[in-house]
């Protein structure tokens, strides 16, 4: 059985007016993250702003979460950096400080020299070095760069990866992962709109921004599921499709934010030159909460 | 219920070698798929090489397959063109000679002017005309167009579109049409690699190109999905899909034309410019065949 | 020195308000044209919707070009259809009614097949067949493929293949063919918006969507560069920019027929689906040839 | 007349076999590039591998440059980062160790909320925090990001902003910048491959991988089109091309090292996951060098 399921929340990093990262707000997340459903969260993914937090607040950030956060849910750290080196680096400071997954997101800047060759190497060198496990990140829309299926087989053999979180939303490329990679290596959906899908071909969880915002309904799609009710993981999964929409690809981290704001977490301000959701974008996130009844503060 | 469900398969369309239609190879694949678990067949889709095809060819394949396949198995005709005048034209006459449905691919050429309000006017305009029910062709892998989510539920009003064969493979999409589209409204899946997630989320068919290859395989996906063996059905769609990758992505036309020919159809020579498989393809098609136990001539 | 130079119009084909092939405006376009500073006219471009049309409108369309064009201007004809047996139909009987060159697109519906290999044995075969020498036309844009340099490099060796039309602008690739086709083999710049850059690297012309509305204009540009005035030759390519963008990426066939009714010429309506431009769009368009000091009726 | 103007190679960080940066050769590389005709050094620039370095290894560099480099040569420094906090650090870092330009790239990872809107903020808050002139520094290739024209206009109107190095190579783009921009700011070409077109455009210099490899060539292209010899600005603009090719889009920064090996700078190794060029690589840049008889060591 997969060591690493369920659904995680990559939890928002709160900042303040003055652009500094709010401690206080950010652990009164955790907090309330510890009393849901989710099976943990993930400390700097891509709705964490990890790119724009220097190195010293990254690893703050996985402390403070394992010390507030209870025993029973993990700790994964989004520890991918452009360089081998800070990555490693950096996993070793998280495993340190507690985080027992390592969820690392693919060099890309340099994306001419990011051939499989490289990726593999990178990623071979990193899960060898790193004393926490591996999982893969595929973040497309972000880093421009895929990993292939048959770089992530090859990957998944390796003793110390043991997942991927693929967040591209290509359910080809979820199922020719699933079709070829070991028992026990986890899939997990990237985003909401596709955590049902994958799911049901063979995937054992997901990390997902809108788990910032209802992680119960996104713990119940898997929970519905695996029990064998398919037709209501369906139809919540179908509902959830606005909502997921709002706070990923129609309006980024602002809205991510502006939506743990209106459901009763703290989302806080985005550290410039990311912008805070606008008055309207807010209003049209209400509606959208209203349309799928959940309450709002 | 919808009334357009199954499994259905582009048909290929013949040539000989001086690249003529070989309307005696044709029936021959009619007749044979005319036995299988196929609901019927698509004539003049993408694999049948209907843009190679002149408005006088295209009638009469409609007609010499109507004519050899089984009353109880449905014929669709690929009828899109690029003008709207020529669309309702080729429309009625295939309706004439017994096509049950006109699958209408997006005009694609003048990316720039096939906007939300083009689309939704050319099809409102043809389903209005149309004697016979019209299939929304969503393929932007070869028009290099998408048809939103949003303008799909739109159309699916009409009272004379009755479905879409999606052939994108965005899940996202595909399920954001079944959250919205009215009971009824037929979701096929373009391609045999996401027909099971698509089926799962509410599709009912498929239009596959594998389906040229092995169609009863095919039918069986959904035949299993739909008795409740999800995981035989996801058993049979993982294992599907190295086959159905060299009949589409990997080799096109002239790959999916040498795999019928392995496996007893005939493919026969696609139209110039579309040349036929390598010999070290069809080898590789061989192999991958092998791997999933189907018999080779 | 180069067979065919200079600036060219990609005609417009009128239709009237039932959807037919307006001649009679067509004639005056033509003969229009044919008082002005061009070298020529392309016949079944984009531009004049050629994929709109059926066979048998393309062929008259093109005779009636040329028996109302002056003698010294040349007919160009858009032959290129998906199949290279009609390609080789239509050139042959262009040919016949008058045109002087054939200008052919790229196949493109079946992208994944449209290799280079497939694209080479197009062309080759096509200008071996045909009577009158040929023009590559690279259309990324609307086609969704790219002719890459070293392509077309190794088919401008053809003796019968005599130039290309570049409408995808990257100026790289127009180097690229600049620096290894042999002399003799005409680089035409695909739009107006980079015509100059395309002349001062060694191309010998342009067809031009903005060449139907400002032909003379668009002539000058060359006349002045040519003639050693660098600075007045950039300085009317930097300021005809907008309005190049309106009639091409902005506002489309639509756009480019709403600015050819403003200067005097005669756009008429564009065949559906395409959509004629809207009353904003045509202010807009106006307000753009007021600022470029362009004269409208 | 443009203040920062003519050619500037983004000098290669020289990392050693342990992954450190190798001061020593780096220092080797200045002091050459300062008998050369460039107008100066990018620091920190995408060649430089600037997202491989630490904060403190890029204020390094910068200090380090300036003292090795002729007070008559210009040190420019790359100093985007993700956040608007660490781009303001770094840049009065840079400007406090001799840094005369900053050169900042788009933010770019969270793609969706990098709006105009966020660009906007972004390089106006930038410029006015800034000691020293900014040039915005756009590079879709590996950011995956682009800043629209008709941004760069608006922001061309800050005091504090003084030109734009345009790596996309859109020369509709450079050229729609260069018709609306005020007079003295500095467009750059990006890359060699569109220099020369970049400067008939009124383009007054360029940042060029090619450079580090090439130096005086690249800056006697600009010699000979200034002088008005449009004839050998252009036959060497031509003929230029394999090899900038091959040290951007072909080979990446492993080839681009390598080709500086191969000429007697010192490119040394990329720091890991980016690779070295392999040996069939380095024969092939060898060959294209020689072609272009530029003598190796």
């Amino acid at each position: 059985m997969s060591s690493v399921r369920g659904i995680f929340a990559p939890i928002a990093t709160a900042f303040d007016a003055s652009g500094e990262v709010d401690y206080k707000v950010y652990v009164e997340n955790v907090e309330a993250f510890g009393k849901t459903k989710l099976a943990g969260l993930v400390i700097l993914g891509s709705n964490g702003e990890f790119t724009m937090l220097s190195h010293e607040e990254k690893v703050k950030l996985v402390e403070v979460a394992r010390k507030h956060l209870p025993a029973d849910k993990k700790v994964i750290a989004g520890t991918g950096c452009e360089s081998l080196k800070e990555t490693v680096e950096l996993t070793k400071e998280c495993a340190d400080v507690g985080a027992e997954v390592a969820l690392v997101v693919t060099p890309h800047y340099y994306k001419r020299d990011m051939n499989e060759g490289a990726l593999e190497k990178f990623y071979t060198m990193l899960a060898d070095a790193s004393p926490i496990p591996v999982m893969l990140y595929n973040m497309p829309g972000n880093a421009g760069i895929n990993i292939p299926s048959s770089l992530t087989v090859k990957l998944s053999k390796h003793p110390n990866i043991k997942g991927i979180k693929d967040s591209g939303g290509n359910i080809v490329q979820i199922s020719e992962v699933l079709a070829k990679a070991p028992e026990g290596f986890s899939m997990f959906a990237g985003s909401g709109s596709f955590l049902l899908a994958t799911l049901m071909l063979g995937g054992v969880g997901g990390t997902l921004a809108v788990a910032n915002v209802v992680p119960n309904y996104c713990a119940e799609i898997q929970e519905h599921y695996e029990k064998g009710d398919l037709a209501t993981a369906r139809k919540m999964q179908l509902a959830l499709l606005p909502l997921n929409a709002a706070v990923t690809s129609r309006f980024g981290i602002g809205g991510m934010k502006a939506a743990m704001d209106l459901v009763g977490y703290k989302g806080g301000l985005p550290r410039l030159p990311i912008l805070p959701a606008s008055v309207e974008t807010r209003g049209e996130i209400a509606r959208i909460l209203k349309e799928l009844n959940i309450p709002t503060v």
